[in-house]
C-alpha cells in the first residue's frame, strides 16, 4: 500500500505543479488538481493541506530541483557567465518555475519556505565569492538577484518582448538572441563589480 | 451631465487600477470595482466592456502615463543611466504598473494594445540610438528590455529579495542599494554594447 501512497502523492504533485503554474494561487482549484491526478480531493487535503500550503510545497519542490540541477562551479568571470547561461537554459526548459516565482511575488506577502531558500541563497553566495575572490558579500547578493531577475523575468515577459521586438513567445531564434544579451549584461556587470574593488 | 459621465468613468478607472493591480485579471471582480467606485456595475460594462477589455484599458492607461512621465533625454552613457534611474524611481512610486505588467505576462497569451505599445517602444529605440550613435537597433531593443526587466522585476520580486538579502519589502535603504546595483549593471552593459561596435 505504501507504493500507492507515494504514487498518489506524485500524481497530485505533478497535477498541482501544472495547475499552480498556470493559474497561480488564487486561481487554482484543489478539485481540478485532484481531477487531473485522478485522485479523490480529500486525499489532496490529507497529504498536502490547504491550497496555500500546497502551493508552498510545490514551489519549494521546484526550487529544490533547480538548486540540484544548476550550480556554480569553476572560477573567474567565465564561471559566473556559464552559471548564468545554465540558469537561463533551465528556466527555458522549466517555465513553470519562473511562473510560480512570479505568482508568489504577486500573490503572497511573505516568502514560502524562507529558511530552506535562504540556506540555498547563502550557499550560492559562498560559491560565487569563491569563484570571484575579492567580490564583497553585498555585491554577490546583488549579482545573484540580477541573474535571477533577468533569467526568470524572460519567461513571463513574452508580451513585453513582443512589444519591443515583434517576436512571439517561445521563438527559438529570439530565445538564443536574448540569451546572448542577458549573458553579455551579466558579464559586463560582473567585470565592473570586480574592477570596482 | 457630461461632467457626471467623466467623473463616473474616472472613479471606475481608479478603482479598477487598484483592483487589477492587486488581484490580476482572473482574480478581479467587476462588482467589487463598481462597489469601490460607488457606481452601478452596469455602468462599468457600458463604459469599459467586459473584464478582459477593462483590464486592457487600465494597463494601456498606466503605460501611457509612464511614457509621458519618463523619457530619454540628452546623450551618452550617462543619459541612458539617468533614464534607467528614472524608470526605477517611477516603478517604485507606481508599483501598480509593474504588477499589471506581470499579471498580463502570466495571464494573457497576447499583449493588449500592441500597436500603441509598439509605437512607444519604437520611439524609445529612436531616442536611445540618438543618445548613443553607433548602437545597433537590435542592441537598443535588448538594452530597453533589460532596463524594463530589472526595474519592473524589482517591484514583484520582494519575496526573492527577502530570501537573498534578508530585507523585507519596501525598505527604503534596501531600495536605494538595489537602485545603485541596477544602474551599475545597466551602465556596464551599455558600455560593453558601445565598445562592441
Amino acid at each position: 500500500m505504501a507504493w500507492d501512497v507515494e504514487r498518489t502523492k506524485q500524481l497530485l504533485l505533478d497535477a498541482a505543479t501544472e495547475e499552480f503554474s498556470r493559474y497561480g494561487l488564487a486561481g487554482s482549484r484543489i478539485d481540478r488538481i485532484a481531477e487531473k491526478a485522478g485522485v479523490n480531493k480529500e486525499r489532496s487535503y490529507q497529504y498536502f493541506g490547504k491550497k496555500d500550503e500546497f502551493f508552498g510545497i510545490v514551489l519549494e519542490r521546484e526550487l529544490a530541483a533547480v538548486m540540484n540541477a544548476v550550480s556554480l562551479t569553476g572560477s573567474g568571470v567565465e564561471a559566473v557567465v556559464d552559471y548564468a547561461g545554465r540558469c537561463f537554459d533551465y528556466q527555458v526548459q522549466h517555465p513553470e518555475l519562473a511562473r510560480l516565482t512570479f505568482w508568489e511575488g504577486l500573490e503572497r506577502d511573505e516568502p514560502t519556505a524562507l529558511d530552506f531558500r535562504s540556506a540555498g541563497a547563502d550557499n550560492k553566495v559562498v560559491r560565487l565569492r569563491a569563484a570571484l575572490p575579492g567580490l564583497g558579500e553585498e555585491d554577490a547578493r546583488e549579482l545573484l538577484m540580477t541573474i535571477l531577475t533577468l533569467c526568470d523575468g524572460w519567461q513571463v515577459l513574452a508580451n513585453m518582448d513582443r512589444v519591443y521586438t515583434g517576436t512571439v513567445a517561445r521563438d527559438p531564434q529570439r530565445n538564443k538572441r536574448r540569451r546572448r544579451s542577458v549573458l553579455l549584461a551579466i558579464e559586463a556587470y560582473t567585470r565592473s563589480l570586480i574592477a570596482g574593488d
